[in-house]
């Protein structure tokens, strides 16, 4: 397994970068090329102390940034260590491609430098989410932010093959995110689609879900578009920052409470440590043909490691290819679908002509 | 001050929505009408040993539930509590209606029955969320899931004039809830009204705002559709559910933080209060010419009542007639708009003939 490491873009790169490609190196059964500024790389890890000889290195001048276009990636910006890393995964020069930097272009690139399976329309940013009892995997938690009921259906298939896949479930269940759970419940998009996915016979949908009980554990797959997905998923992480805030407060008011927080201690951190969105490590882009996981972009050394593992996992896990058959098989009925129009359109001019 | 309280409908109703009456009626300095099924009311005065002289009361058979069509508040049911009490308020025999009944036949009374402010196109359902800082108002959080970005202008008027006055803030900050914060970001719908927005003098806004931000206290007023607002709202309240869950798994892991938990109990309840929405009481219908005030569907006595105290406030602080004087203004302005382009046409058409 090797594993090309995009250690410029983010807000700490390349210092956190490096150190958490450093940490995985030593952790993980895989090879790694880092892909970034060659100085800046020598630099640090001088610093710190880093052997850089079990690195392959390919030094890049340019770096992608946030205020980016995402299209630079395949123009302007096609020096750039995004740029030349998605080149060389697609080109087979490695297995699987990490980056914290700017998400539109990462995903502008995967979908035109690596491409997508065959038979997929738009590809999907999956991310885990912490929830009262198992993991749930929602996408798109933000590369499409209008997609059509089609398009989540594939997205609901997709994420159906990744949590079977990554979190060991025979049939994992499948909601639709929506303002409600009644049928007639959305926009014209939700009401479609939930329609659509009740017919869908490779998923277990369990129908429409809320954003009251997906954090309790309402199901292990939830689909929306990429609007709603990066509003849900940034609307948990600000509520459990404004709580996690008030409980320091509650813990810190005074002499008692203080005494109380010192015996909470370790109890409270692995509270911390399961809401951390972190602790999953990066999102894979569904539905592109080779592995690229996205890091947060305020990912530390720590996290960028989980991204770094994560991208391990999904390129052993077999995921791409399962997607690829399921894409077959939607372009098998989108096939039969034609052709059942055009003979229906064939007997109704011939059934015209009969009466003319 | 006359409130008329829908005590049907809603999931305790009528047993925590009359005992919420009733605590108000000891409270407040207000009379109060009490709509629905008399036979019930009587029955459960007399199980709690309520006084009900206090009270007048309406007897309405129907009761409108939760999977009633919304139009049913003007046509099948008429004869509902809802209706009823909707007719009352629209013929001033109160100054306020505060239901905890089926959100969609609520609203659409109040805009059919109560109608409302002239110049307003789309009412809207303000939301007061709790966050780290100052508490802040989301609108729309319900009833209209698809808005254009002239409609989600009104929503930021009405929202900064509800805060102004609720608050008693001079300028509160407008965000519009978005996924990202740059200019580019969102649906044509986001990106539209985030330019809107920008060149409105009305209103003290600061951009797009993000959910991460929103709960740490980014501004006082937060502008979507309805779709987006009901999911985001839900979510705050999922996530808070699974924090305040895990933290009682925390509390309750072993005797020694079984202790700290009773050290901790009042800073604890006293957090837990601080991000429970039903302190809040009741949402009012922002736009709608008479105060109708929605009190959450699962309301016990205290929520009700808490609404009911909401209503009151709302009534007497002034809203609607600041939101009626904005919307005089909008109407000001598009008919100017429209003079202009009349004027355009025709001075096009005479230069059109000038050279014919």
């Amino acid at each position: 397994m090797r594993i090309i490491v995009d250690v410029m873009g983010g807000d700490h790169a390349p210092l956190e970068t490096l150190k958490g490609a450093y940490a995985a190196s030593k952790e993980l059964n895989a090879s790694f090329i880092l892909v970034g500024d060659r100085n800046e790389i020598d630099r640090i890890a001088e610093e710190q102390g880093f052997d850089l000889r079990r690195f392959d290195i390919v030094h890049t001048p340019v770096v992608m940034t946030m205020e980016d276009d995402p299209l630079s990636v395949v123009r302007a910006k096609k020096e750039s260590s995004m740029s030349v890393g998605l080149h060389m995964l697609a080109d087979g020069k490695g297995d699987a491609f990490v980056s914290t930097g700017n998400t539109g272009a990462l995903f502008t690139g995967a979908t035109l430098i690596v491409r997508k399976v065959r038979g997929i329309q738009r590809a999907a940013i999956g991310t885990i989410l912490p929830t009262a009892v198992d993991p749930c995997v929602l996408l798109d938690t933000g590369a499409n932010v209008t997609v059509t009921d089609e398009q989540l259906e594939q997205f609901a298939v997709m994420g159906s093959v990744y949590a079977r896949k990554m979190f060991d479930m025979r049939s994992p269940s499948v909601g639709l995110l929506n303002n409600g759970t009644e049928d007639h419940k959305g926009t014209p998009l939700q009401i479609a689609a939930h329609q659509r996915l009740k017919a869908c016979d490779s998923i277990c949908y369990i129908g429409n879900v809320e954003g009251s009980t997906v954090p309790l554990g309402a199901c292990n797959v939830v689909v929306t578009d990429g609007f709603t997905g990066n509003v849900f998923l940034k609307t948990m992480e600000g509520t459990s920052k404004m709580i996690l805030k008030a409980l320091k407060g509650a813990l810190t008011k005074n002499g008692i409470t203080k005494l109380s927080a010192l015996l909470l201690k370790s109890s409270i951190q692995e509270m911390r440590h399961k809401f951390d969105a972190s602790e999953y490590g990066g999102s894979p882009f569904l539905g592109i043909s080779k592995p690229v996981v996205k890091a947060h972009g305020s990912s530390d050394a720590r996290a960028f490691c989980n991204a770094i593992r994560a991208a391990v996992t999904y390129a052993e896990s077999g995921v791409i290819y399962d997607i690829a058959e399921e894409a077959e098989g939607f372009l098998a009925r989108r096939r039969a679908e034609r052709e059942e129009q055009a003979a229906n359109a064939q007997s109704e001019i011939s059934a015209g002509g009969g009466e003319a």
